[in-house]
């Protein structure tokens, strides 16, 4: 049979899987919603016109997943959110009320090779702010991205937020003598370098008139007293909201994305997960981009599901998740129907979750075994024996204990 | 500039469209998890392979968003979740516990001309019982729908659900004298007769050798005591749980999906709005379909949320949603940063949802109006006055009052 799987890169995601993703989406959303963001949402499918000169031309032209209407032209499965939040806050600048604290959770897809953390249709958080002052959006989205890991119950010993500017890279690379056209090239490599082979760094450096000892002596440079102005203010507010230590600045950080212009950072896991676990920066020019009359400066970051989902297992912070939250199952037995559902329906009606068992011809064995498997805590069992005196038997399957009781007991003991 | 806006058929959603969309996912998602359904997922792009033959050939060939991927295959973006929850189900048979209910809320894609409660991409909950027996499941599904509207505010005022059952509805055609090949013509006839104009109803039956008086007759058919066996039973058994009042039987009912057995049934709203709100049916055949060692039975439903959203707006049940979870603004003045993060540090240590302003350099009044604008109860600030007596100042937006406190008064007071 053919049509038996999934497409490549893509996934059935079945209810213990599903309990993971709610579990992150959830911790996600709850950050959002106590730090003031406000959710919005765009389509998942864009005009090929939305990304073009924005966001990279690598993304753009090999790992984005293109596709053709009906009428032939080119659309694309967005890859990120950025360029449409841009558009969003370009389209309707003049009914927004600035600054903006904005967060969407949604499908994204890359084009690429399936491999471990990369499916070709994954979940993102991302977290912008629009409008504002620089220095504290700065440390708000920093903040935020601090709060956003630590309420996934890991703490300072497990990640690091590496910080950098691009802004300030560009002046350390001028001052080393490189020229405002190789730069961009550089920033390339930089943030190639861990992908690529010995060869292939050696050789994109030659095209730039650069050998392997440049390169090592401009990745060291250090940051002098008067380009880390900015920095020095930084890290005094990210002190004030207590999460200096939470931050190292690393000049290495670049971030592939075209648009970043100032602050960039990505966080990094101090165990043993090589990949970033995330990351983002400043765009001060791309809604203006796409509405040359609106000058807004955004920041802002995006973290996977995936991702995020790879770092609980490695710290074993995942929780124990149930896919079903039912407190009783109700069993149900020949000609005892009526009692079975009469019982499951005053359950509900007093707010206690739970379910009718749906074959009246499957053995007492049976429907408690559906209850061990789902972890439904309670089974509450009507016989012709129970029927007769007008009560229901209720069985704690933890405890392995029973107890006879009036309909209105349990209630009683449940609600 | 071209770009700025999405595809024809897609929307931007800003923070407002997005408070009533996750109001009805939240209602939605708890409807599922108190009545014991676990959630699950799929890819949102599926080969066309999967919906040939099962899904109905006019959704498949006219409504269908295909897209071609660079290998120039054909993709579909889903336009339903049922042929991939068959899917699911017949790959892991063996590996699941039936009975099984099954939850998903997500995007699905009709290519089809934009109009009112009809955009391209919209999300839609599916909730599906496999296995199980057919009377119990049929019973705990239509609950299931009534507890969603339910759940959503409305009453038995609102809405009614109209159920048939193809298969009575086959017996009583060839008690009429229909050919079994003339039947889905005639149910397609029956599924479309809203929307198609009298000529046009004319001809299609002209081409089964009917007049519009034998299809009147037809459809007024009466349902005979023997026919009816199983509908007593089932009425019976929603007598029981409560909800005989919300139902009809209307042999009018068809649905328009190829893989509908049995039991079929829609929500009608009793007010102003023509389309039904939603609906499903009994697929008996369509897991076996996937794998034909796989023999299992579902019954399952589908409403989507731009359908929930008229029809919550329609009987003026949409409630006053807050796009902002925020409790607490903290003014921000020029040198006084430090003590306006401290505050909100403090007043996000105590679980109280609070945001810093995010420019120093803005005047009070401003500020104020960011808060009214994004209907925040309380703003604290912190001027120079406060900071010499180390207090904060409390205004209470809504009375328009304001307190001095200390800041531990304050964490105390809206704990």
């Amino acid at each position: 049979m053919k049509t038996l799987q999934p497409l490549r890169g893509f996934r059935d995601i079945y209810p213990k899987e599903k309990g993971v993703q709610r579990f992150i989406y959830e911790t996600v959303q709850k950050v959002a919603d106590e730090l003031g963001y406000e959710s919005y949402d765009g389509p998942v499918v864009e005009p090929m016109d939305l990304y073009i000169n924005k966001t990279s031309e690598e993304l753009l032209n090999r790992q984005t997943f293109q596709i053709k209407d009906k009428k032939d032209q080119t659309l694309v499965l967005r890859p990120e959110m950025t360029p449409t939040l841009a558009r969003m806050i370009a389209t309707k600048a003049g009914e927004l009320t600035l600054p903006l604290k904005l967060f969407n959770f949604g499908l994204r897809f890359r084009y690429e090779a399936p491999q471990k953390g990369r499916s070709r249709e994954f979940n993102q958080a991302d977290f912008d702010i629009l409008g504002g002052e620089q220095l504290i959006t700065d440390a708000e989205i920093l903040k935020t991205l601090v709060e956003l890991f630590l309420s996934l119950g890991s703490t300072q010993r497990d990640f690091k937020i590496l910080i950098s500017s691009r802004d300030l890279l560009n002046k350390i690379l001028i001052r080393e003598g490189l020229s405002e056209k190789t730069i961009p090239s550089l920033l390339k490599i930089i943030d190639d370098v861990d992908k690529i082979s010995d060869k292939e760094l050696d050789s994109r450096l030659n095209k730039l008139g650069l050998t392997k000892e440049d390169y090592s002596r401009i990745i060291s440079s250090k940051i002098k007293p008067k380009d880390s102005e900015y920095f020095d203010k930084l890290l005094d507010l990210l002190g004030q909201y207590g999460i200096r230590d939470f931050i190292d600045i690393n000049l290495s950080v670049v971030r592939g994305l075209d648009y970043y212009t100032d602050l960039v950072f990505e966080v990094k896991d101090l165990g043993e997960i090589k990949r970033s676990l995330g990351g983002g920066g400043r765009y001060k020019n791309l809604v203006s981009e796409y509405n040359s009359k609106v000058n807004v400066s955004g920041v802002g970051f995006a973290v996977s599901d995936v991702m995020i989902e790879e770092f609980l297992r490695e710290k074993n912070l995942l929780p124990e998740i149930s896919t079903k939250k039912t407190q009783v199952l109700v069993t149900v037995f020949p000609d005892l129907l009526n009692e079975s559902v009469n019982a499951v329906k005053k359950l509900r009606e007093n707010d206690i979750s739970s379910e009718l068992y749906l074959e009246s011809d499957k053995k007492l064995d049976k429907q408690l075994k559906y209850a061990d498997k789902n972890k439904i805590p309670y089974v509450l069992l009507i016989g012709n024996e129970e029927k007769e005196k007008n009560v229901v038997k209720l069985k704690n399957m933890k405890e392995r204990t029973e107890e006879t009781l009036t309909l209105n007991e349990v209630v009683k003991k449940l609600s």
